[in-house]
């Protein structure tokens, strides 16, 4: 636990102003400095060992690494500020701001800690807590995109710039009429050869564009994706660099109108932003060149394989399944720590109220989502392995698995970031009214989490995507063709798992339930295409056969994706190097998140007669019976996932359980409680109460 | 379509400047002022009468008056303000209050109107559309606990203070210890026979009372739930009258100790707050004593039933059904109308991009929902109606409905808001990236929505309550005692239903599918039952067999409330007096209602041998199938609801369907775009664009 120490360090002087602050007198004051005993005696009785566990999640190396870089970065006083809460919109901006400039300039300081690139992730990752950081698409859009698209020239005169940021550049793709569907993006960039310029253009209310983040007010420049037109044609969309503000005042350049879109569900202290374009000229060598040419003349060249500039997006979405994994494992830490030390009701009159952690109901809505979080870091672990291995094969010129990759890499963003999104709020329901106080994180993480959602492909286009693949792939297996490694199963003939009766059928063993989700997945992949199939019998084109059958292709590809998650859960347990009782309990957690997707999923098991309803309600019990063996080490698995209290930023879920004494203190600093009477009393409030005093 | 003239009547004084501003200057000027032609295209091609419909919804009386009413409101120039995503939120709580306050001085000049308690309810209702209203609690839970409670010289004492807006209450019940679980409430009232006075304490941290709305800075007055001590005796909870703060200055009273507890979720507007007690001395009289009394020499009576105090719960319970259907009838409507202006992909190159509500996975996203909507509006009727009718029993001294109510209350509450609180979410998303600005209007709804799962009784707890009463009506079925009517059919035999087989049997009529909800019902109900049964003949107590069933227990009290709100739908649809066009459609709706339930609990109904795996697939394409029949009519639907874009406040909700004008008009009241740069950059941004400049 020694690694733990740190967290309990608790700032003196807060509680020394607290104790000496006259609205505050209470009899147990002496217990405060103390960790709850409740969350205490959880950790106490754990039969796991934390850090074992913490350096499987992490490795060693790692997390020693992210341990440093967090003590350097919350032990800064010069990052300190009161909760984001409390700051208005313009507040929040401007200390997002402040912030992001101060982490620019340390990064230098911190050279010891930061090597390479994985550091400068990890780094940043750090920072983020603080709210999503003003320069978060300067890093992960903007130099990435120039970095794969700029030809040498363009790379040695951009990608300094932007290193020491001299400028700051976003992505601006997404339109008010247009998002998902790229083609139909309207901005246009006709080529003019006698300047040997661009000239970009907004040509209607529905192609400004809309969304990208920090293009309102931070931007310097941005990569703007735009329809290019050279010698009278239209060549589609490609991307050009923009200077969007001056480099001397950062006032919008001439043709150039940008701003802040307005408030929205969450990221509060980003500027996402508009630009309208008219008429405005950029010189040819601001288009990105390393694929697709224009020459001075307006000769249009184009690139050798179009899927090759749509690179980053799968990318970003891998990083999606790795969010999706972490936001869970932080929402599943703070609703287990706070039900630890929350009591409510009684069982038996004179006896004391129990733990809410104690009740099967709240058990039943927090241990598989628990389950989930490590079955999702698994797999964003296996995805980011079948992205690397699949991005060295495009570099060897070998483009076999792109598509294999895009379906899956599209059906698990969708996938994770839509059971992620659902439990984050289960979670904080969990918590009861506390969970609803900003005070508890849980607002913030939601507002932050759910356009994963929406972005970076919206989620039911990416499973039709997904399942458009598998559908190809039930023709190609039919055709003779061999299938690649994650679909091979849909050439397989699964049938042969349930002919034999259900007598004897071990429900517990997982290797035997993965192959129901085998048979399930294929089965409504196989259902979803002969959909498709009877669709063109009965006249309708390829195109219209798939959108009509578009309801049972995003079944498909869910059952596809379940299948991916609840295999690689398992398969990923029996390769690690643990102790045995780490061993049994993330086999124990394994085990909930497989019977717990076949109950909540179980009309698809039983309509194929893949399950019969027997065991359907045996597997259901199964999953409730494991529920109180991992209780015991419930708080463990969450601590495990070593958030420091500065990264999960909710009273809730301290690591010390020190909950009420901490609301009591977070909420005095509310703008509201700066005065006993608020300023607004005289205004409206006392001349109300005031108007019929004579009636006294 | 007279009736929806007033919508739009678009500002011309806003449009004029908006062509002015020199920031936008596009060619389809002239286009704005008409409703979009492809909205439009919807409404023409509807096969109903929306004002037909719209009076079935709200009688065509109350429909009248509510017209009305919102015209004197959103027409009176005095409520006019920026939106509210805009304000921070002490802007908010000041623009709460100010509005809240005006509404109070104009009711007297709306006295044509406003005739009745009924008129005031449909007055509070147009004015909740500003936010959460500043005198909200003390029109709903205040005023009415007094009413209830008082003696006839307390009545006379406090309410036409409280009429008068001489003091403004609220009810202080829920502690930062202690929420659903009243009796474990914290605060105590020691009466002192010497002075005759009540003492008041919060003895703990856990003790502080937290959340009441307009607790923190406007209330004057409180009822505190506390536990009574009289001669050296707890009597348990009761409610005292307490005022927090002098109403000369405001000021709070010694002993008293009152603040906001900070920013929420949602209800910015609201200042909830917290109170500690400390040594305060209340006189004997402002204990509410119609039911349990203290004399003056400390003496206690308790009162006839204690089931009588807590009739205000479940009227709030009844009203937040109503409220679920609200809700989702604004997240449909907002969806609904976005979907049939905004278009997205090609199916087809050279085909112009579809409508998206012409996509199935959109329909099949939506149409369940906006089914479900008014599903929930004629369940919120007979809802109502039992509340009405058995309230009229108790005021005859007849009990025997309270707990059955109780119990379909509480489980009508926790499945109305669950499905609510996810349905909105699932419209927010089906927007796409405007879904997450605050213009989308989604933000705020969900927000403001979301606590009903928590408040006036935690779902789950609510469920559990219910459940614990099916559980005892099996017993005292077999008993032989007879159960009252929403209970009823747990003594059928319903095992017959699926003894002829599966041929034959007609899928697609809803009387039929009913009762398979039923059956589904009951044998989950009895399922549980015997679970607890078994728990009990293995040694447990009940309130441990009860306990360790209470997985299986919230799974039958949903399944009730889903057979009664299925039912209710069906059956209130054949009493309607409807053109039979209008008839065929609600038809539609309430098909799809039905049909889905079962698709998405398919395992529920084929565990035991309810469905056959291959009915319930063809109940499953029955739905699917439906989706673009209901399409025909599905703006005309949401029409119907008739909120006015006041209301909705919600730029995709518009009722003229010009979306992306708008949204760019809205977003110049964003605070950031104030100044081109942002002051912000001579602090942060400029130093560190410029640190580096020396090397350009």
């Amino acid at each position: 636990m020694s690694s733990q120490h740190s967290y309990t360090n608790v700032d003196k002087r807060l509680v020394k102003s607290y104790f000496d602050s006259k609205i505050y007198i209470m009899t147990e004051t002496a217990e405060i400095m103390k960790v709850n005993p409740d969350i205490q005696k959880e950790r106490d009785a754990a039969t796991i060992d934390m850090e074992e566990l913490a350096v499987i999640i992490y490795g060693k190396e790692q997390l020693s690494k992210k341990r440093k870089l967090e003590d350097a970065v919350f032990n800064d006083p010069d990052y300190k500020c009161v909760p984001s809460a409390f700051l208005s919109r313009e507040e929040e901006y401007e200390e997002g701001l402040r912030k992001s400039s101060l982490a620019v300039l340390k990064q230098s300081k911190l050279s010891d800690l930061i090597e390479d690139h994985k550091d400068i992730m990890a780094y940043n990752s750090v920072l983020a807590s603080f709210g999503y950081p003003s320069f978060g698409l300067h890093q992960t859009m903007f130099i990435p995109t120039l970095e794969r698209q700029c030809t040498s020239e363009q790379r040695e005169k951009f990608l300094p710039l932007c290193y020491d940021y001299r400028i700051i550049g976003t992505y601006a793709q997404t339109e008010l009429g247009h998002g998902t569907f790229l083609r139909g993006l309207e901005t246009t960039a006709h080529y003019d050869p006698n300047t040997q310029e661009f000239i970009l253009n907004s040509p209607t209310i529905s192609s400004i564009k809309w969304w990208p983040g920090a293009l309102g007010k931070t931007s310097t420049h941005a990569v703007v994706l735009a329809q290019l037109y050279t010698l009278g044609k239209c060549h589609g969309i490609h991307p050009f660099v923009v200077q969007l503000r001056s480099l001397d005042d950062h006032k919008p350049l001439r043709g150039i109108t940008v701003g802040d879109i307005g408030p929205k569900m969450g990221f509060g202290p980003n500027d996402n932003g508009y630009l309208k374009l008219h008429k405005h000229r950029i010189p040819r060598t601001n288009m990105l060149m390393k694929y697709s040419q224009v020459s001075p003349d307006g000769t249009y060249t184009k690139p050798p394989r179009s899927t090759l500039t749509y690179g980053t997006m799968t990318f970003v979405r891998v990083l999606i399944v790795h969010g999706s994994a972490i936001a869970l494992a932080k929402a599943s830490t703070i609703a287990i720590r706070y039900s630890a030390v929350r009591r409510q009701s009684e069982l038996r009159p004179g006896e004391p109220e129990p733990q809410i952690l104690s009740y099967p109901t709240q058990q039943h809505k927090l241990f598989p989502l628990l389950a989930t979080a490590y079955a999702f870091h698994f797999v964003q672990l296996a995805m980011m392995k079948i992205y690397t291995d699949v991005n060295d094969q495009i570099n060897n010129s070998n483009f076999s698995r792109i598509q294999e990759l895009h379906a899956l890499s599209s059906g698990l963003k969708a996938f994770t970031s839509w059971v992620t999104n659902a439990g984050l709020e289960v979670c904080r329901m969990s918590c009861g009214g506390h969970g609803y106080s900003q005070a508890s994180g849980f607002p913030r993480l939601y507002a932050d989490f759910t356009p994963s959602c929406t972005y970076e492909g919206e989620n039911t286009v990416l499973m039709l995507q997904s399942a458009r693949y598998l559908v190809k792939c039930v023709r190609d297996a039919r055709s003779g063709k061999t299938l690649p490694g994650t679909v091979s199963y849909l050439s397989e003939d699964v049938s042969a798992v349930h002919s034999g009766g259900s007598s004897g059928r071990d429900l517990s063993n997982l290797d035997f339930l993965i192959s129901l989700y085998k048979q399930r997945a294929s089965n409504q992949v196989h259902f979803a295409s002969d959909k498709v199939d009877r669709g063109i019998s009965a006249g309708m084109d390829l195109v219209g056969a798939l959108n009509s059958a578009s309801v049972h292709l995003v079944s498909a590809a869910k059952a596809h994706s379940h299948y991916f998650i609840a295999k690689t859960f398992v398969e990923s347990l029996k390769l690690l190097k643990a102790s045995s009782e780490l061993q049994n309990v993330l086999h124990q957690l394994a085990s909930v998140y497989v019977f717990e997707g076949i109950a909540q999923s179980s009309g698809d098991f039983i309509e194929d007669y893949i399950l019969s309803g027997s065991e359907a309600k045996t597997i259901r019990q199964l999953a409730v019976d494991l529920l109180p063996l991992i209780r015991v080490n419930a708080v463990s698995l969450v601590d495990a996932f070593s958030f420091r209290d500065e990264v999960l930023q909710s009273v809730l879920g301290r690591y010390d359980g020190n909950v009420y004494e901490n609301l009591f203190k977070w909420a005095q600093n509310s703008p509201l409680n700066k005065t006993d009477v608020h300023p607004s009393y005289h205004k409206y409030l006392g001349p109300l109460l005031k108007r019929n005093q004579s009636k006294l």
